[in-house]
């Protein structure tokens, strides 16, 4: 049996410092061109200029009739003034009325659109103007949403669907974006280790499932999720097997006789940061190994998530382009019971909605489980310096879903 | 040419008019099971209930040593408590101390763990135990996260990370979810039409691109997007066709000659909304066809991107068992400029942020279309009854990210 480690660990890092040190460590991957019809939800590598004027033409911004506003000059109720009704062609006849669709072009001489239901029909196929037109009314001018050479998009922008319809109506097919990061997930062993005995069969791995839920929504894939046998040179070789762009190692991270984790890292390359002033997640490392960044994530699930979310997602975050801060809104509520908090330790507390506007925890953490997670409408992230709050203070809640979950 | 429609449309329905008819006519589609892997973002189509208490034995909840709590009465620092260090194994002797690591389960007769760094080595290879421990401390009950036929989860949940795990530590490898919409877009001829000279090559088809992002984020499937032409057969023919839960006409919905989305669905099934108080949008409508719901979205890229996010997405969520709301957190900012809106009809207004805590809106889409919503953090959803909010009132805005944008 190994000796217990001594309890005189080095000082833990604060969330603060590990965040530092991830936004110092980790930048965007480079670019990769991808076809638009893929590209939602990715981040833009560069900004993307218009190749021509959007619209491309003057065009009509409503469905009515093309005129020559000049013509209409007079107009009134009691004297409408009566254009030919002409079929739309490539120029208006002076006097013409030309009727076309919302998104057409012009006809030469048109420089203003009157909307259908201002229209009279006289006898005779004649069109009553009642009123004068002002040039340009009724048009989008060309290039009036964005003129050749201008920003469609920058850099660093989300892709969603208002961007992509741009990029599309623009005339792109393809947008360079910031590569999606490649995350190998090293299991240190925990399933081969708890089966020893019928009823540990029941022992299942959680972590696997729920780091790849978190990991896809930080827009970043997993490319491998392996269990490697708990010793330290199973793990090393893990970690310096190349084809990702980050390694999560899961378990291993704790004071227990084969908790190796923290020197695999140490003899893979670089063991930065070996314990975080996080509760829950306090064995958690990070460091470097094959040159990408490595974080050691505690095994039990919870604590695997919490870690993830605080630490190594922000790591993926900036990978793939986006910003590094938690992906979740924020909401001020108010505590409808206090909450009690170590001091000299971080804390994520799941809390869930109590009467309008206030939220209050759930059963902890070390009581529940993955039940307080999954049983939360969202999370406090009480600073280290904190004690808690009492019943009644304003918190900022991160929301898990700004929408979906049941508000009273 | 057709004759240009009459004015006197009937009246047009309100956005919540239109709400409430979509949540009476659209609920969720029915379960499939799929492995949890695929299971991230689906919604749960029934309560999930633990087949086995969670944890389904003791165990330990720390890595420490196992030990008989009566063994640790009277110790003190100035006469610790000495135990035998044992193997751990499936029973421990009294006066013995067995190394587990969190999560193993407890040997029969153990009934605490301490944790290591609270433990002594003396000479001689005895524990030293300087402090009684309660019974079950640093221990997890057997079932104290879920007890057999207690929920898991519960119908209706997002599928997220944590419950994912939950469902994978408790044994299950697949999970009912509600089926995924399938959608199809019926885009009503733009392109063709427009292509008649050198320059209108120019004009892309931009609500396709769009419609799949917005579509795929709120859980549905584009299984078929098809240019149709614009004539009121072949729109019929393409409401008519099976194999979708939902349909979306893109174009064709306005007051112009060939615009006969509205026609055709009412020849294919029946249409129930022509006209929405919804600005830019008011030319959208709703009905059946094929039994399944249709939604007419204008042509215009904005246009159609917001009556999808007001109209069409809310039966698509509902269909795939989600909430129906708008699926964007809101928060409350003040209006750094003032925004006018017209009476009568609702208004998606995009707005940017100004300084902290406030917003400003941006120009309006129609003098810039998509890049209105392209070049915006959020948006207000101004009610019909309301003319606008004079600088410096409170609004609550719906952010396109609660954390993806620079906030000031």
């Amino acid at each position: 049996m190994a000796e217990p480690r001594s309890s005189s660990s080095p000082a833990r890092a604060s969330v603060g410092e590990v965040c530092a040190w991830i936004d110092a460590q980790v930048s965007s991957l480079r670019a990769e061109d991808v076809p638009l019809v893929e590209a939602g939800g990715r981040v833009a590598a560069a900004d993307v200029a218009a190749g021509f004027d959007l619209p491309p033409f003057d065009r009509a911004a409503v469905d009515g009739i093309a005129v020559r506003a000049e013509d209409t000059v007079g107009a009134s109720p009691y004297s409408p003034c009566l254009l030919r009704w002409v079929a739309a062609s490539d120029e208006l006849p002076v006097g013409g009325a030309a009727q076309l669709n919302a998104g057409a072009p012009l006809p030469r001489g048109a420089d203003a659109v009157i909307a259908l239901h201002l229209v009279g029909r006289e006898a005779g196929g004649a069109a009553a103007i009642t009123e004068p037109v002002a040039a340009a009314s009724g048009t989008e001018p060309r290039g009036c949403q964005v003129a050749t050479g201008n920003t469609l998009v920058a850099a660093g922008r989300l892709l969603r669907a208002a961007e992509l319809g741009l990029l599309a109506s623009a005339g792109w097919e393809r947008v360079a974006v910031v590569r999606r990061p490649l995350v190998r997930c090293v299991i240190a062993g925990a399933i081969l280790e708890t089966a020893r005995s019928p009823s540990r069969a029941q022992v299942y791995e959680a972590s696997g499932p729920a780091l790849r839920a978190v990991v896809e929504r930080d827009g970043g894939r997993i490319v491998e999720a392996t269990a490697v046998a708990r010793d330290r040179a199973s793990l090393r070789d893990a970690l310096l097997r190349p084809g990702a762009d980050i390694i999560l190692v899961v378990g291993g991270t704790g004071p227990g006789a084969d908790d190796e984790a923290a020197a695999a890292l140490a003899e893979a390359g670089e063991l930065v940061i070996d314990g975080v002033a996080l509760r829950h997640a306090d064995s958690a490392g990070l460091g470097r190994a094959g040159g990408v960044p490595v974080v050691l994530l505690p095994g039990s699930p919870a604590a695997c998530l919490l870690a993830y979310e605080v630490l190594a997602g922000r790591a993926i975050r900036r990978l793939g382009g986006r910003n590094g801060a938690l992906p979740f809104p924020t909401r001020t509520m108010t505590m409808a019971r206090k909450v009690v908090s170590e001091i000299s330790m971080a804390e994520v507390r799941p809390v869930r909605y109590a009467t309008a506007g206030s939220v209050e925890p759930v059963p902890p953490i070390t009581e529940i489980g993955l039940m307080a997670l999954a049983g939360a409408d969202g999370f406090l992230l009480i600073p280290e310096g904190s004690e808690g709050y009492r019943q009644g203070a304003a918190v900022s809640v991160y929301l898990y879903e700004g929408y979906d979950c049941a508000q009273p």
